[in-house]
């Protein structure tokens, strides 16, 4: 019989998190009470905005405390149930975090759907990635016809599907991703219009160059050195969906002078829309998400990537390792078959 | 008879503007072609937009260039007309800039209406300020029954709109003024709930006491120091029309430290709205606008305030002082009878 073991959070880290803030532990899983569900989880995802919750600060979601079990998504099967809704054997996510089993309420539980792609899609393309990829282009970013939008970390899951999202809706999809691999994959892969190397010493005027029209919407899920490069490309009128800042999450991100003025400065000038998200704000619209992008990934007319690793015990290193942009696709780590 | 006279722009300023980049000048009057119309200009508005259009930095708008005329908008009467649309006696609005007479193509002409409010308001409360703050509460600030709005340079043509608007869509209005006197009139003359004086030592803790359920709407037409105090206080879902950064357009407005990440930290864990605009972009709607707010000027629920100044050749020392706060109220040059 296999262990019954979770990750938690042993100490918050500063910068960087290092193996020593996670702690792997045994424990015991408690009986299912009248409306619980005991569940088995098969697959973890590791997304950025986890290296949020591990910190102390003002958020829209309070932060794990220490010892608490690390915060994730899940996808389980249903062992025992004793919610009406769910039988044994179901397929359900969950947001159990980072443990081999759980018992949770079965009003916490969705059915997964994923149109007859592979379950794993349910945590990526299909998931809460996707989720904020589509909600962040049809109610913020809203690309027409002829505009050009641009996306970092391109290979990833959410940076994908925004630019195929821009594709579809007759957009340029300039992406922008580190080194050759990610590169080629985005433009050759994904079918991107043009791709920049972040990583290259012209990364600012290789980006003006593969944006000759300039930028009507900016996905943001990076921060950092590329926000400099596209502000001075962003055209009258360009929105800025803002859905992560993974150059920030470690404290870096800060440039040597104010950078607010010329930032705000722009904004006025060019009538500039920015609004930060996150996917949960659109989750009624979650059907529409699925109904639209579902059966296309099922089909393949949209690509997506998976960077699947095996065991719990794997996820910190591979979280570690994702801030920096280690992993090529959406981080999933199998937990059980 | 008087002199036919403009003020034209002498160099750019750095920073500050000084009497030195301006000149006034004596010019001869054009006869009206076909289509034109001949103008005596009677009153010209002064506003901090001004000041970005005497930098060559790229905007939504050309810069005036160096000898041409400061632009500006006046109400006019005419003299004589060449279009079918316009007869002598009539009172138009019109984009002269600052000068004693014009001839312009009356297609650039529309007729003066304030529902019987003096003629001033139609550059100020029933103007281009005054469309200002209502197109950027209507469109973007969107303020709630219960909801709080805080707005600087409360005491002036925007700012006291602003908050005016706040209240009768049921929010609470929350001014920041400089000085004893504005903040006196903010509050008692204008109706705001509160109001904070932003030259207090203790002005980020006035104003957070003033915002006890923090900040739904922060009507940005400042910057500086200004937004540092408001960014902690914004709520989830906290909306920002960007009409104006007067702190900044003299280049101050920078902080030691890089207060961007900061900012987009914010923007992303509150899902911040944070949107530039200029009146313009609402245009189609300045008809609603003067029906909404016409007849309340005119009956005096709504309130506002002018500084009017008299002669052509007051403009610049009273622009340059408007910049540092100088005036009380909407800023209006007289020109003639």
């Amino acid at each position: 019989m296999t262990a019954i073991r979770r990750i938690v959070l042993a100490s918050r880290p500063t910068g960087q998190p290092e193996a020593g803030n996670f702690r792997i532990e045994n424990f015991e899983l408690p009986e299912a009470a009248e409306g619980e569900v005991t569940l088995r989880c098969l697959y973890l995802s590791l997304d950025p905005y986890m290296r949020g919750r591990m910190s102390d600060a003002k958020s829209y979601a309070a932060p794990v405390p220490i010892d608490g079990v690390m915060e994730g998504e899940t996808i389980c099967e249903v062992v025992k149930s004793r919610h009406t809704a769910f039988s044994p054997g179901d397929i359900v996510r969950a947001r159990t975090g980072w443990t081999t089993n759980a018992v949770v309420h079965g009003d916490t539980l969705t059915r997964v759907e994923t149109h007859g792609a592979p379950l794993t899609t349910a945590l990526g393309v299909l998931g809460m990635p996707g989720s904020t990829a589509w909600s962040g282009m049809k109610f913020i970013g809203k690309p027409k016809q002829g505009e050009t939008v641009v996306v970092a970390a391109a290979s990833g899951p959410v940076g994908s599907l925004v630019g195929q999202l821009a594709k579809l809706a007759g957009a340029r999809a300039v992406g922008i991703a580190g080194g050759p691999d990610k590169c080629a994959y985005v433009k050759d892969g994904l079918g991107f219009d043009a791709v920049v190397d972040h990583r290259s010493q012209d990364f600012a005027s290789d980006l003006a160059a593969a944006c000759p029209d300039g930028v009507d919407v900016y996905f943001e899920n990076v921060g950092g050195h590329v926000w400099d490069a596209v502000l001075p490309l962003l055209n009258q009128f360009a929105r800025v969906p803002v859905c992560g800042l993974v150059a920030h999450y470690n404290g870096a991100g800060s440039a040597d002078t104010d950078r607010l003025p010329i930032t705000m400065s722009a904004v006025l000038r060019r009538s500039l829309l920015i609004r930060g998200f996150i996917q949960t704000e659109f989750i009624s619209h979650f059907g529409d998400f699925l109904d639209e992008v579902g059966p296309r990934v099922a089909s393949g007319d949209i690509k997506y990537r998976e960077d699947i690793v095996d065991g719990l015990e794997r996820a910190p290193e591979d979280f570690i390792g994702m801030l920096t942009g280690g992993n090529f696709g959406k981080l999933i780590v199998k937990i059980a078959d």
